[in-house]
C-alpha cells in the first residue's frame, strides 16, 4: 500500500464511521485519540474475536462483523450498567482483503456505535496473514456499577431474555447453510449480530437491587459459576423456568439438537445473568419495561457450600458442570456451540 | 482449561502485575474495569502486533515481548506529550503455550508499566490458533498535547535519539543469530526492548514550541511524510545530521548492511520526530537535560510545493520517498527490517 492508499484507507474509515461528537477533540489519524475525560467513574473493557475461533467468515459478512466486535464490548459494558462512550478498533487483515470489506466491516460497527452514542475514536489497522482479527476496547463512564462478586445467600438469580438461540443459530447455519434459514432467521441474527443490553443493564443498577451481574458469553452454565466462585456462593437454578424459546426448540426439532444443552453450555447469548435482592424483584421488572424486556427469574442463590445446581422436571436436584465456551480447549469448533460431547 | 484453571490464570496475571494504584477501584477480573476518570483530558491509543509481522520469537523471549507491546503504545501516548494512566491487554496465545509463557510476558510488561505509572487494568486472554497476538490498549491524559497536524514552513525538523539502531539491531538478529551479539547489545535492545519518550514528549510539548509531533514507528522518512501530508508543508532533511551511533555503522561494516537505509527506512525507532518553532528550540532542548537526552536538529519544514527533500553531502538534494513499515505490502520480513529491493 502506497502512502497514497494509507491515507485513502484512513480517510475511508472516517468517512464510513462518520463525524463524532463534540466531546471528541482528536479523533482517527493520529498517534492517539482526544477527547472529554468521562464526568463519572471511568469504565474500560476489551475483547479480541479471532477468525475460526470466535467466527466464521463463510457465513457472516464483514457488516455482520463490524456489528458484533462492537455488541460484544457493548455487552461487557452493559454487565457493569455502564454508559458507553468511545470505542478504538483494532482490525487484522489477511493480504487479500479489499477495501470493500474495512468499507463494510466499519459500516456494521457503525450502525450500531450510533445506537449507543459511541465515538469511534482509533484505532489501527495490521496485516495479519493468517487470520482476520478484531479487537476492540471500548470506554464508558458509570457512578455505580454491578461486579460478579456481590451475590448474597436468597438472591434471585435472573436473565434479560431468552437463552440458547444463539447457538441454535449457529447451529442452524452449520447444518443447514445460510440460504436455508428464513424460518430460523431470529436465530440466526441472535448469532451473527447479537442485541447488547445497554440501557437494560443501566436501568437494573439504577434500582439498586442488583448484588452481581455479568453477559452470558462463555455459556449460561459456565457464567453462572464465574458469578459463583466470584461471591463465594452456591446456586439452584429450576430447569422448568429456563426462557427457551419456541422457534429454538422447533430448530432442535429439525436439526436434532438440544435446546436443554444450547441454552445451558451454548453461550453468546449476550443476555445478563444477574443476581437480585428479592426485595428489589418489583423495582428490576418495573425498570425493564421501558425497554419491553422480561425479567426472567430462573433460580435463587444459596452458600457456597451447596455447589450450583439445576432442579430437574422431577424436582430431583444434579450438579450443574461449568461447561461452555472454555477458551483453551483443543478444539475445532466455533465460540457459541456446544460441545457435543460431555466435557 | 477448566474453570479452575481459568481463574487461576486470572489469579497468576493479577498477581504478576500486582496491586494496582488507588486511583483503580476495579481490576483485572469483571466485566470491565472501573478508575477513577482522567483529571485532564482522555488520551487513548491501541496497537497490535502479531507473530511473523511485528516480532518473531525465535530470537524474542516472552519477557521482551511483553515490554515491547507496552512500549510501543507509550511511545504514542509519548507522541502527544501525554501522561500514560492505564493499560488494557490483550493475549491471543496458541495451543500449546504454557502459564510459564503468560508470566513471562505480564512480568516484562509491569517491569515497563511500574516504571511510567501505569495500571494494568484489564484485558483478555485468547485462544489464536495460528499466531500469538497481542493488543494493548493505553489511556492517558493531557491538558495541552501535539498532534501531527502543525508544522509550519520554517519549523525546525528534529528527533530525540538515534535512528537506524533498532534495523541495525534487527539485521545483526537475523545475519548473526542472538549468542553471537554481545558487541550490539545495545543495538538488539533497540529493537527488542525500546524506550518509549514519554517523559521527554510531556517536557517538549510543556515548552509551547512544538508544532507537530509523532514517533518514529514505520521509518523515519515514512513518518516524516505523515508529519507533512497531515500538516500540508514540505520538509528537507540534512543527511549529514541524521544521528546515526558508531556502533550502527560498525554493525553495517561487519554485515555489509546500510546504515543509512537503517536510519531513514528502518523504523521502529520510536524516538519522537517533531516540528519547532525555531524561536522555541532552546527551551525544547533545555527540557530534554533531566533525562540526558539530546535534542538532534536535522532538517527544516518548507512549504508543501517543495515536496519532502534529502540534502546529501554535496549539497545536493534529492526527494526522500515515503520507503518505510508498510501495513500492507506483501513480504516476508518482520518489521523494522527495511526492504533491501527499492519499493
Amino acid at each position: 500500500m502506497s502512502l497514497r492508499d494509507e491515507f485513502e484507507v484512513i480517510r475511508l474509515i472516517q468517512a464510513t464511521v462518520g463525524k463524532p461528537s463534540r466531546r471528541v477533540e482528536l479523533g482517527i489519524g493520529d498517534d492517539a485519540a482526544v477527547t472529554l475525560p468521562p464526568r463519572e467513574k471511568l469504565v474500560a473493557t476489551v475483547d479480541t474475536m479471532v477468525e475460526g475461533v470466535h467466527f466464521d467468515l463463510s457465513y457472516m459478512t464483514a457488516r455482520e462483523l463490524g456489528h458484533k466486535a462492537l455488541a460484544v464490548n457493548l455487552s461487557d459494558i452493559a454487565a457493569m450498567g455502564a454508559e458507553p462512550l468511545y470505542a478504538l478498533v483494532s482490525l487484522g487483515l489477511k493480504q487479500d482483503m479489499q477495501e470493500y470489506f474495512i468499507e463494510e466491516f466499519y459500516r456494521g460497527l457503525k450502525l450500531l456505535a450510533k445506537r449507543f452514542g459511541v465515538d469511534v475514536i482509533g484505532g489501527n489497522l495490521v496485516q495479519s496473514p493468517q487470520t482476520v482479527l478484531v479487537d476492540i476496547t471500548l470506554i464508558g463512564q458509570a457512578n455505580s456499577y454491578a461486579t460478579r462478586a456481590g451475590a448474597q445467600p436468597n438472591d434471585l438469580i435472573a436473565v434479560t431474555g431468552d437463552l440458547g438461540s444463539s447457538a441454535a443459530g449457529l447451529s442452524c447455519l452449520k447444518r443447514l447453510g445460510r440460504s436455508h434459514l428464513d424460518d430460523f432467521r431470529a436465530l440466526v441474527k441472535a448469532h451473527l449480530t447479537p442485541e447488547p443490553r445497554v440501557e437494560e443493564g443501566a436501568a437494573l443498577v439504577e434500582t439498586g437491587g442488583v448484588t452481581a451481574m455479568l453477559d452470558i458469553s462463555d455459556g449460561f452454565a459456565r457464567d453462572l459459576h464465574h458469578i459463583c466462585e466470584q461471591s463465594k456462593v452456591g446456586a439452584l437454578i429450576e430447569e422448568a423456568k429456563l426462557p427457551i424459546s419456541k422457534l429454538t426448540h422447533k430448530a432442535a426439532e429439525l436439526i436434532s439438537g438440544n435446546a436443554k444443552a444450547w441454552a445451558l453450555y451454548g453461550g453468546e447469548d449476550y443476555e445478563l445473568l444477574l443476581t437480585l435482592d428479592p426485595k428489589r424483584l418489583a423495582a428490576a421488572q418495573k425498570a425493564l419495561k421501558p425497554f419491553r424486556r422480561q425479567l426472567h427469574v430462573i433460580g435463587k442463590i444459596l452458600p457456597q457450600s451447596k455447589g450450583v445446581r439445576l432442579k430437574g422436571a422431577k424436582g430431583l436436584s444434579v450438579p450443574l458442570e461449568p461447561r461452555g465456551w472454555n477458551h483453551f480447549v483443543r478444539r475445532a469448533r466455533i465460540k457459541g456451540d456446544p460441545d457435543p460431547t460431555p466435557l
